[in-house]
């Protein structure tokens, strides 16, 4: 028998399954500099302790995408060895900030389950939850995958669709305990613009690109302790190594700083898409459109729902075709919600 | 109106102007960390803890030269986003050591502005300081930039030209508090040269070279959240990422330690030029020479003066041509004042 | 006379002769990040801080391999800056974990010397010690580098052999104080398999490649304060950088993973040969040999012997030749002890 880890074929999941994924990770300073090294990031929030003291928190937590990526990074050898493709998200929400310290484990539960007609693949829905050291969730996302077969004559399962909401209401969203913006400091923020000064339907162009790297991306996407065979290995994908497709999401985010910059914490992700892929010598650029703006519980702190488009090119704005599908240039469509001083 | 930012053009800077920088930044041992695997970095006041309680600090600080990264990563985008040039330094001081857990920010007041004869660009002349969480300036400097206008029909505004010294005194540095050499292990630094083992005039190659990486240049000048264009976007400078000045001055600076492992702390800026565009694929090699010694306030603590010339080929002593310009070879020349055990 | 490092030539050493090595070096968060970034490492008991106190211990410590190559990378400058080659390994012993905080150094004990009989070089035996910030050794080996004279003229020096063993008994295997696997959860450590699954003589293909990069090599070998010219400077060797054996050695282990989840602990260094160079581009693949089992005295912890290889193609289990030499694919064929949940 194989030691080694298979993955897990469409025939390994049933709904209402749980997997708890290995391997639980201390994340602390170190994660938060190398965050700083492979992203441009500069949100002040994540970047200050004193700014961050002065917003509610106790200190500067580690960026919400770090989060994410470590909480996603664990359930790759459960979920998507032998994926296909990686489908969409929803319902993703950030419960409680992570600070250096933390330590994350996932969890993973199916929630949906679909054959494909060719009979060869299949769908897998599954909701992901993040757990620190005292078993808090601090983040959840639902993601589906296409995964392989392992015998092309096994029975279709029942299908079973998960109900998942098409955007998270700013009901849904949960702001973080003591969070406050009274004392918010535009200038060392970077930017003067306020939730009020932003439209529905405007759009952002970030204007500034970064070349990726091989060693970059990987480093990052080791740092996740994401294992996906297509990331590392040339000799299995001749072709050239694809790039975590996280990794173009906090490129992109982190390029949104500017005209961004008070779009400081991300709680909800609404969805997204890997439209197209990323490869070593591409220039990621990024752009944004306002797609909704809500006001919360928290007096000061107001929601700002955006579409994050990171391309290879092109012009800010144009997304797809008239064909419907995306251009060829754009990388990824990305749908969240971030909290800004009103 | 667009929200992101366009930089400042020479119009925009007037004496006497302070300008107060995002993004404040704290720094710890991951930022530690990451500079001795992007510099080969063995000075040992910066490498242990236990030397550094040795010498009298409360503990290891970070590289002079990380925290001089960070003050002026954060001045980019209000200084030189728009900047044809970096003309200069002086008047570099360090005042205080930054250690793990300290945050950064930085401000710079406009001295000095100087339209050019041609009419489209001007010089302007910024002190820059950089204060930690509890308001004391950590380090200081002045540097002159070249900047374009955005109006070539703007009247040319009044010289004023700071009065700046070619090179600090030995009055003018700042030895850091308890500072104390008299437990010094030569040993456990590496090298038995003491001050008086070193003569004005004297030139040391210092041997080792690094090829460097456009992975690597880009993460450090990311970790100093340096926005500058040129250094990142490949479609923006097609001939070339250019590389972070700071980042070559920190590879000298780190190659150095062979030869003058015992000019432990870094505490004086008198000047530098960046003689020539350094490249990925460039092989850094530096020499230096001694300029200046001067025995300071503090018993057993000597100042030596340096010039650090950071090369990409050619021969230890050799600058300048007959026509003195700088030698194609040569990438930067640094002068600086650092401490060593007499 | 100059200031800089040449180096010990084999004239320089003599049996008995202690060399205490520069530069300490304080390791913290920030090196522990690191380590995960440039190796897809996910043993749980060195990624999280509540899964190594289940076990016992007070933290996570960093990576023993990690350990290894700061205490490793002091002896360079000393031992094998004119080595020729790196000949060999023997009675490596991990004696206490070493965690974030903890400042380490070496010393070198001169223990075999041996002229060869072309009287050009010799090899030079030394037996290495890392002591932390309190004078613990930390960890300890042999190793033997073939070094030039300086004058192949000199007289041939009395030929000492150490009395190495072939490999460590379980008796000379030190066990971290206070570790237990009573409470060790194999779900969140990634695999089932107990050292009562495997069986002396089984071969495990670990079935994941890295294809490595410049950038990451040098990043890993600067971090380890190792200063070996053929790591980084291309016009030094124009034919290619060579990667750091460690840096394999590093690559395989934490590709073992898959396969050998719960070879938590590397206690002991029985041998090790770089059969072949590594360079930029090569993919890393690694597969493991069980050699030996043995109980320890602490119950619930069992000893398992292991051949570790790395690769860059070939097959799982294929060492050498016909003519009883390293195939050419073959990079590193390691012999160590690990601690695992019985």
């Amino acid at each position: 028998m194989t030691k080694t880890n298979p993955g897990r074929f469409f025939e390994d999941y049933q709904v209402g399954q749980v997997i708890r994924h290995a391997v639980p990770r201390t994340i602390a300073e170190g994660e938060r500099a190398l965050y700083h090294a492979l992203y441009p990031a500069r949100h002040a929030l994540y970047s200050s302790d004193v700014f961050a003291g002065d917003c509610g928190l106790e200190g500067s937590p580690v960026d919400d995408l770090l989060a994410f990526h470590v909480v996603f990074g664990k359930t790759v050898p459960d979920v998507s060895l032998n994926a296909v493709a990686n489908l969409g998200y929803a319902e993703g929400r950030w419960l409680k900030p992570v600070y250096p310290g933390d330590t994350l484990r996932s969890e993973s539960e199916v929630i949906g389950i679909k054959q494909n007609s060719n009979g060869k693949t299949g769908v897998v829905y599954v909701r992901t939850r993040g757990f620190n050291q005292t078993d808090e969730v601090v983040m959840e996302y639902v993601r589906w995958v296409m995964v392989r077969k392992r015998d092309v004559e096994a029975p279709a399962p029942q299908t079973v669709l998960p109900d998942l909401k098409s955007a998270l209401s700013v009901e849904d969203l949960v702001i973080p305990e003591s969070l406050t913006f009274e004392n918010y400091d535009f200038e060392l923020a970077g930017e003067p613009h306020r939730w009020g000064d932003y439209a529905v339907g405007e759009v952002i162009d970030h204007v500034d690109g970064v070349t990726v790297e091989e060693a970059e991306h990987m480093l990052a996407t080791r740092l996740w302790q994401n294992t996906a065979k297509v990331h590392f290995d040339l000799t299995f994908r001749p072709e050239g190594r694809l790039i975590y497709g996280g990794h173009v999401i906090s490129m992109a985010r982190a390029l949104s700083f500017n005209g961004l910059a008070n779009a400081q914490m991300i709680v909800g992700l609404n969805g997204g898409a890997h439209a197209n892929p990323c490869f070593s010598g591409d220039t990621i650029k990024a752009w944004s459109e306002v797609l909704d703006k809500a006001e919360t519980d928290v007096p000061g702190v107001g929601a700002i729902r955006l579409r994050l488009v990171a391309t290879k090119g092109g012009t800010a704005g144009e997304l797809k075709g008239k064909d419907g599908k995306y251009l060829p240039t754009v990388l990824l469509d990305l749908d969240y919600w971030a909290l800004m001083p009103i």
